[in-house]
């Protein structure tokens, strides 16, 4: 059953490499992860990124938004992937994301293709995480040729 | 080194439990993580959900960007801890994020605390992820009493 509305969510940070900008996040209910800056900040791999979080949000959103929406509608989905990728560039204001692109590639039974199409669209308008942001996410609908019963 | 910019990020994610609208999280050079919906949004326990990766995302993009700040100025940082929660709520538009807090709790060298509360809330306005964001983070720096050394 869904918790009635306001919803709290909280994580916490702490570092524990400051040489590294390294730290453990932990939120309530999941396992901790390490955390710290991307290689194109000169971070080491082997972490987290707020990058890549950031970009892990918004995909992971559009997911379970679209599932909600696809149990009410009993529209099945067999496959479903996505990509999600983000720009940073110089801008006069600062170091700015500039784009940020979520590819999907899903599939549903045949003969209700556009149904799905209708949903994941419909999905990415209804994110919470997108709908936060300052800046529209581009979505890309794959449609691969000659497969049916894929979008 | 820092890369040239633009810097791209991205991110797959890939559905493997439909039924529980849980997945797999994989980013470049990091572990792969579960996803899924949080149990506000009827989840099951054991996955992060794109509401506390977006928090996520929040609070070490403020470490990371603070300790980069830091070092220029070849300020220590003692200690570091943060809390990131948002409050979703229905508004006229949807769900939505309403409010997010992000709480900070640091120390440097004794006599250099101003410098070390500058530093947190500059941080704060050039973190990449809040600046992506609708919404202004609140940021709260925490200051014990009686505790030099600790802001």
């Amino acid at each position: 059953m869904l918790a009635p509305f306001p919803h709290r969510y909280e994580v916490a940070f702490k570092l524990d490499d400051p040489a590294h900008a390294e730290g453990t996040l932990v939120a309530a209910e999941a396992p901790a992860f390490r955390v710290g800056p991307p290689p194109q900040f000169d971070g080491r791999p082997g972490h987290h990124s707020p990058e890549t979080l950031l970009l892990a949000a918004i995909a992971s959103c559009h997911m379970t938004t679209l599932v909600a929406l696809a149990r009410r509608k009993e529209l099945p989905i067999r496959d479903y992937a996505a990509r999600a990728a983000g720009t940073l560039e110089k801008t006069r204001d600062g170091l700015r994301f500039t784009t940020i692109q979520l590819r999907v590639d899903a599939s549903t039974d045949a003969g209700r293709e556009a149904e799905l199409r209708a949903l994941i669209e419909a999905a990415e308008t209804h994110c919470i995480v997108s709908n936060a942001l300052a800046l529209r996410v581009e979505l890309e609908v794959v449609t691969p040729e000659g497969n049916p019963g894929r979008l």
